[in-house]
């Protein structure tokens, strides 16, 4: 397999382009994917101070690394989640990359700053771990981004994960959750911009940008997602890729393209019935008929898991530990 | 397991109702969904002459035999699609069940009425055959009933074939198929309404429906479709559907409820922009720059089908036959 740039060895083909890539160009085409998603979906401007929400697993660095290349003045978020091992290792991968490179860093531990991690969350809401991680990371990245004046929040969400969330909100007809998915969520009042430029590169396209770039990140998935819905979905999705290149982009540009709109104003409604929480002052919804001052979420999760007695983690080796 | 109904020993249990059924219940609750169905979406009317298109498998047989006994004055259409020994048995099936409760049949041949079949219509077209078959079948469906002054054509499209096509439509977010995509489509200049009273009803019921009344039907898949897309969708339903019973009637339900209105008017304008075929007189597209009287799509399929030499069917036991 040749490149398809420089007809030189080629280090990876990509199915759904049909084409093979030597290391040069298939680092220019990962930047290059991901300039055409920043300017096609109008994520960001030049001169934008952007804060880049990252994990240390793989998407998140190499968005990272990517944006400072492409120009954009970006700063890193990392929330230590006191997923024991697992967040220990990742706030590691983190702060190499950032020392190696100068780069401003910005780091918030639930633990520390907000009394509960998410295994203390689990308990206490006694549902997936996955839930109550996804609503403090949009509340604490959202917050972060406004109390720093950043004009936006970048994501490593890559296609694969845009892919495998869509099937799941299609399988429920999700009207709300289909009004909101868009690589581009504007800001609103007490919102930042939220972007995702990398939905145009697969979890694998990542992955090989990061072993070509040399940048170490952390490789296991998370043990508290073992099993869930969404890995499944991708699975699924993987399936459908493998007989049938190019059909995962293909679901997710149609849906940004054919779908979206139609679903959008749902979900502007919505935002309109926002009020500010009593206790943080962030976007919550308010009911006419309520009783009390509205509390959002996050504060309310805040309040239930701080006392709660975590559930135990699952070491890789199958036992668990604390 | 005990029957919901009366507590007696189940014979089927169905999972996403988290029920089981005795014999007599279960073939109550087969007629008590298609009831719903036709009451739900406003299919049928008492009185209304409707064409039931059988092939002589389960869902067809099995959906006549339930709008008789609701009351319906229902006649049989079985078209002979020339598909080997596969065609044969299925016509056999159907004559059986109607000569056996004296009910009245309308056959049409392929090849006798319009000089070609499924496998010259595959070669002419140099295409999966399930897209020629399903062109013929919706064009002859809706002449005969336009023909016998029907007031619908009923076809026995189950839960899992609804949830497939829809799931293919939801891939390629096709807006059209999208907006047609319903249990009842209602009639227009040119067509007679099309309405699928099995919606609520999967394809593992309807083998025990057809088991449970005696009813003799063709147990083969069509060889020709074998490995097509639909039969996989399927399948990756179906894994969805094991993992959490319910998914699928979620999924098909939750698009008639929150789906399909948004895409409804893209349908409504397609058909608008129809003329009359000149040679057969039914809707087709009219394109105000186009060089000839229009034809629609099965009469050009006729025209090129009939002089073509048939694509080889492969037997069951893998060899090939004509």
């Amino acid at each position: 397999m040749k490149c398809r740039t420089c007809r030189g060895p080629a280090v990876i083909d990509i199915r759904r382009h049909n084409a093979g890539f030597c290391r040069e160009h298939f680092l220019h085409h990962c930047e290059e994917q991901t300039r055409r998603a920043i300017s096609s979906h109008k994520m960001l401007a030049s001169g934008d101070r952007v804060l880049v929400a990252v994990s240390g697993g793989k998407d998140s660095l190499a968005l990272w690394d990517i944006l400072i290349r492409l120009g954009y003045q970006a700063d890193g978020l990392y929330l230590g989640l006191g997923i024991g091992e697992y967040s220990d290792e990742s706030g590691t991968y983190v702060r190499a990359f950032a020392s190696e490179r100068d780069l401003p860093l910005i780091e918030i531990d639930l633990a520390r700053d907000h009394g509960f991690d998410v295994p203390r969350a689990a308990a206490a809401t006694r549902r997936a771990p996955c839930g109550s991680c996804g609503l403090s990371k949009r509340h604490l990245f959202n917050s972060a981004a406004l109390d720093g004046g950043y004009d936006a929040v970048a994501t490593g969400h890559n296609l694969d994960d845009e892919a495998a969330v869509l099937f799941g909100n299609v399988m429920r007809w999700d009207e709300g959750y289909l009004g909101r998915q868009h690589p581009v969520l504007p800001a609103a009042t007490g919102f930042v911009r939220k972007v995702k430029p990398l939905v145009r590169l697969s979890e694998r396209e990542m992955a090989a940008y990061c072993v070509l770039r040399g940048i170490d990140y952390q490789v296991e998935e998370c043990p508290m997602a073992a099993g869930n819905k969404h890995l499944g979905y991708k699975e699924l999705l993987n399936g459908l890729e493998e007989k049938s290149p190019g059909s995962k982009a293909a679901f997710l540009n149609g849906f940004l393209e054919r779908g979206h709109h139609r679903f959008a104003e749902h979900a502007a409604t919505e935002r309109d019935d926002l009020g500010a929480c009593s206790v943080c002052g962030s976007p919550t919804p308010v009911y006419a008929d309520a009783e009390s001052a509205p509390v959002c979420a996050f504060c309310r999760l805040q309040e239930k898991a701080s006392t709660a007695v975590p559930v135990e983690l699952r070491t890789s080796s199958g036992g668990t530990a604390r």
